[in-house]
């Protein structure tokens, strides 16, 4: 890839010199029977159904340019459309990005974008196969990502086949994200060098997303990717399978523990239960022998609606993009 | 549906409030498994290849409130995103919609567009299985559309298969988009009475969809929708074919014919040669018999590289989202 000069925005050059600098960053992937560059792209995701997801990201409401490289936002759209993916059970396969930007915005931004997305896309095997870039207004950036995947014959883990009896568990860590936004916004000025991960857990998370996969042919009966909070994905799943995902205070502490020294006693149990952007794999087994090696046990699936700690039926919080 | 008071802005109802509010606007269509309110849709799109495409609409680039209502812009950006499937050979099945919204944006506003979207969506069996609400900055609403289609075992056609001697047509019309931007340019206010279908054509654009299938089983060996201007997509068919797409004037001439009354003489050329936004259907056939009823014959494939007007290679021109 050619790097372009600092200077050059995308408003210096055609949409076409645009998409020249940017294309080369997308690897070519089996599967993809017409790329980009024609009016649509033409893949082959045989055998079984198709299973696909949308996800956004706005800058100043889901990144801010002092936190957040054009890279990190790579990551991390990428992240949140591949961990929706793996909570159907599914294998991404594809990926179409939508762009709207600022014509003013450098087109190395947009380069990094590619070459990060590119590059870890492919790491996955996952072609990046179609596109859209629009000028936008003074300020703006807002990037959609469309990821599709395949079942490989499985049937797809919805959210709605929980049932009283079966055993709770996580794929990942719980709360990182938060308590890295957290630290950011303590320093205010940038990453905190004492906890640099946690910064990286919420600039850059990952997803797990092998492990949906593996969740799926573990005999899972609901799955949902941690993404608004542990409490609001959880009552989801407790909604739609009509049944109370009743958590285990205990079996959260090793969570909260180790977020206690970076954030405090308060904020780290607050980032467990109710921090967003995790991405991590919340799913539902019939029993304890079913979980699969590396999940966490949370807690037992009962009868009722919604989500509780200990018992107790909780309010569930977390993230709303709209709610004050 | 029930019609939310004009008061009420997104930023008033939680997220999950105003998702109530817009999905009962997406009929159920076969072949989608599981549709919205998961991690992600699955979806029947069997026997063959998937088709998939994605185009966006931003408030103040690509539409002005004062001339486009909430269904124009649903009716627009569907319009774009079926063209380009279509001019695959594909016949839609399914969207993903992802929207970007000032907080202050009337919840009337998502509904209205909604119901548009979904209504004629549901008229052509696709079905709008997922999408994404984001909140953004002030003023702008970013709607970004993937489209997904199915080639029933044709062979998709791309824009790299004309060849010399293949005749070029056109299904349906050419410049009537642009000359109704101009309308509503020199207007300012709005509408002009006189023209109210020229109008239409530019705020609600209709493509012949089920017409790139036609073409495909005619033996289409390229095809393009007029999304750029005629001459910048036909330039972009004469490249990738590595062939020379040569238009008659005399052949253009009923086209300009139609546009003259409401634009005069210059413009109305203008308009057919360089108008977007018109999503008609553009494709080369082997010979003359093959040209399906209802298309236009535009002229003739000949050695060479591009685009021409009887002969005479010409720069294309046409919409470029950066370049000013």
């Amino acid at each position: 890839m050619e790097e372009p000069p600092p200077d050059v925005a995308l408003g210096d050059r055609s949409e076409e010199e645009v998409l020249a600098a940017v294309l080369p960053a997308f690897a070519a992937v089996p599967g993809v029977l017409v790329g980009p560059g024609d009016d649509a792209a033409v893949l082959d995701l045989s055998p079984g159904p198709v299973v696909a997801t949308t996800d956004s990201m706005v800058r100043g409401q889901d990144w801010v340019d002092a936190w957040s490289t054009a890279r990190d936002v790579a990551a991390k759209c990428l992240t949140q459309n591949l961990a929706d993916l793996a909570a159907m059970g599914a294998t991404p396969t594809s990926l179409l990005v939508s762009i709207a930007a600022d014509p003013a915005t450098p087109l190395a931004w947009l380069v990094d974008f590619a070459v990060e997305l590119g590059s870890r896309a492919a790491a996955r095997r996952v072609g990046v196969v179609g596109g859209d870039l629009s000028s936008a207004s003074v300020g703006t950036i807002v990037v959609a990502v469309t990821a599709l995947g395949r079942l490989d014959g499985r049937d797809p883990v919805c959210r709605g086949g929980a049932a009283a009896g079966d055993v709770v568990a996580v794929r990942g860590s719980l709360g990182r994200s938060a308590a890295g936004l957290l630290l950011l916004q303590r320093d205010g000025a940038g990453p905190d060098p004492a906890y640099p991960d946690l910064v990286a857990a919420h600039l850059r998370p990952e997803a797990p997303v092998v492990d949906g996969v593996v969740a799926a042919d573990a005999g899972a009966t609901a799955m949902i990717d941690v993404s608004d909070g542990l409490l609001r994905d959880a009552d989801r799943v407790g909604r739609a399978s009509g049944v109370l995902v009743d958590l285990e205070r205990a079996r959260l502490e090793p969570f909260v523990a180790a977020l206690r020294g970076a954030v405090g006693d308060e904020a780290a149990l607050e980032c467990v239960l109710a921090g967003g952007e995790e991405h991590s794999l919340l799913a539902m087994f019939p029993g304890p022998d079913d979980v699969p090696t590396g999940w966490a046990v949370l807690g037992t699936v009962r009868e009722g609606r919604g989500v509780a700690v200990d018992g107790v039926v909780t309010a569930p919080r977390g993230w709303d993009h709209f709610a004050g």
